[in-house]
């Protein structure tokens, strides 16, 4: 039985090219609209309307007049950097955190608390959350700023809306209601949160100004405890039929392989978790294992042990690098995705991954030259989720420009320059 | 650095508007140009617009008036079904055919003839296809249909405009130029032929009218002497970077597994490809293993020995189960699928195979229910390829259609419906 979509998305168009305009302002700083208008393609009376869209929203401003050139003088706009802020929130086992980013992509600000969460039960860590993100917004404010939208990265199985995580076996999370949580316990609307994987929130973060910006097929692979993919396709996230894709922790790849914590055998993450890193490069009562340690301070032990040359060291990247090369062919065969970026705690370590991973994935690829897929390490590393989340919260600025709201830019739109729309 | 993408693309709007009107012609049948604005949610005269770009390219034409019902009679318009029919070549190891799909979904011809593809060398393997156009070609003219495209179903890389066949190893074909070689062949213009891979182009025939017809996220597995995957995120194919996505049949699951014929170990086709399913039910002198046999008649012999509860069959069955569903579970872990088609040989025997992916998926999947992936045998089995060949060819008429042309059909527009736009 054929099927019957609905009536293609005319919003959809308006969202999009505000997007770009949104994306060639970042990139191109003061910008007057027949300027804009020249390198977007766009007529210059839809450009002018979309605009008047963003000034009466103070997400850009006027920035004087179009120096010299020929034809007549054209007035420059630019973003209004602090106009709106996201906020991207950390959930991870040992801690909670927050990292605000502004419509530039700047980061503004960053904020951890140590946590034990997977023993604190989901409702002291969301007081905790709650509280990060209360003192985010005060910080913000206080630089003239506004947030947006702020969205959690979860280490684990998230409904397509956001509201509920289902389920994260490291958090020991099931079912919790992250979303009426947080909104309970800051006053915020319901609608001002939102919620994500935090490997599809790192991918995210890659895909806006990370190694993978301008790609529109990539695969981010985040390196935790966990390991989880951010696949892209066509410029989005592959986010499954329930939005629970990206699972690659688990594909079993060797049917002897050791037990996994899920309860089965030879799962990914059992050869190339932090996990399985840790083991390998040290015994059990080697400092490297205290629970104390922070993920970046970990990172910096073992890339130290690895730069004096550490035997033992050596060859447990090594045996990282030859398996995550070896998984990572199968994504590339599957997706051909244009580049595998390298995140979370992979990042740390780009000299003893990167080239490894790279001739594996060229070896085991059954296209010639792996597909054209390189190997890239993160520049975020473990903070990609959270900045990811950020650009998450941010891009409702962009879909729907009427969450920033007018009145509260009153400076702005009082100079709103010729040709926008008043409110 | 961030990306800038092109504007959006206005014709992207009215070409996917088309395809709504036609989609809803072939459920429909008889519609007027007021049911159709009020199914499909556009305004009458963006309505009255498409339809009349349909009519004057002779892809629908008037049927009556509405009978009964309230307000002011319509004039039913409804599809001309061979108005524009596709062409699917098949291209396999040991035939090449052709498949013709007519507007309204039917398959209005198959034709096949028998070829040792391998050993006969490529420009005699396109001599044939050829012929086997011209034949069909023919055919439908006869019928008073016309033929906008044919798509050869390659089971291989072929590059993504559909032009070069880069590698097809079981073809024993590298870097084959297909649309040139055919087009030379007939006379028909370049534009006139496309290519894809095979697995593909299966989920594209599932996608439009079979097990996954409606599905915007599903996985479509084509079991052959290789084994290749169509995947479909967001209701379109996952091409990746360069259009080698789906390369399944050389994913890595058994490190100490066989040898695989690329020259690696343990590749899944080693697992449950055709070749794994006759070394495994069948001695080497089997009449099973004659190459003269066509799939078809391969499978049915397979089927009466699982029927008649031959053991060393149903054992046979039950491994490649197994590993059909450890590695489908890989692609449902990382993709959340709706749901599993299995196609190629998988689909003549759903009653051995269905179930024991299903019970593996459920196992190995970490979201709860499979994330809610059904596994369903397709009903095209290895008509798939040449079917969603045919589908393709035919979507130039949604895509373009001023590839119809409007001259051919003067019988039809002579009898243009009022509101309709004479060319």
């Amino acid at each position: 039985m054929p099927h019957t979509p609905g009536p293609a998305d005319r919003a959809g168009l308006r969202r999009a090219n505000l997007d770009l305009l949104v994306r060639m302002l970042r990139e191109r700083g003061q910008v007057s609209r027949a300027q804009l208008a020249v390198h977007s393609g766009l007529s210059k009376a839809t450009v002018s309307s979309l605009v008047g869209d963003l000034a009466r929203r103070g997400v850009v401003r006027p920035a004087g007049i179009t120096a010299g050139g020929q034809g007549r003088p054209g007035e420059l706009v630019e973003l209004r950097p602090a106009a709106a802020c996201g906020v991207g929130l950390d959930l991870q086992v040992d801690h909670v955190g927050a990292t605000v980013v502004d419509l530039t992509g700047e980061v503004l600000l960053r904020r951890r608390i140590a946590c034990d969460v997977p023993s604190s039960g989901h409702e002291r860590v969301l007081d905790l959350l709650a509280d990060v993100l209360t003192g985010v917004l005060d910080d913000v404010r206080a630089r003239g700023g506004w947030v947006v939208g702020a969205t959690a990265a979860v280490p684990g199985l998230v409904d397509t809306d956001g509201a509920v995580v289902r389920f994260a076996s490291r958090l020991r999370w099931r079912e919790v209601a992250l979303r009426d949580g947080l909104a309970a316990r800051t006053g915020l609307a319901l609608d001002f949160f939102g919620a994500d994987n935090d490997a599809n929130l790192a991918a995210v973060a890659e895909h806006d100004a990370g190694a993978a910006a301008g790609l529109d097929d990539f695969v981010h692979l985040a390196g935790g405890h966990g390991v989880g993919a951010g696949v892209f396709s066509r410029g989005e996230l592959v986010r499954g039929h329930l939005g629970y894709a990206g699972e690659v922790g688990h594909m079993m790849l060797d049917p002897l392989g050791p037990w996994c914590s899920c309860g089965r055998r030879g799962c990914w993450e059992t050869q190339v978790g932090l996990g399985a890193l840790l083991h390998a490069c040290a015994t059990p009562d080697d400092p490297v294992h205290d629970p104390a340690l922070d993920p970046d301070a970990r990172m910096v032990l073992v890339r130290a042990r690895a730069e004096t040359g550490d035997r033992r060291t050596l060859d447990a990247l090594h045996q990282i690098g030859a398996a995550l090369g070896a998984g990572a062919a199968v994504l590339v065969n599957l997706l051909n995705p244009a580049a595998v970026v390298l995140g979370g705690y992979f990042a740390a370590l780009p000299e003893w991954l990167v080239e490894p991973v790279r001739s594996e994935v060229a070896a085991r690829v059954l296209a010639e030259g792996a597909g054209g897929a390189t190997v890239v390490a993160s520049r975020l590393g473990f903070r990609g989720p959270s900045t990811g989340g950020a650009v998450h919260a941010l891009r409702r600025v962009l879909d729907e420009p009427a969450v920033v709201p007018v009145d509260e830019h009153a400076e702005n739109t009082a100079n709103v320059p010729e040709g926008m729309v008043a409110p």
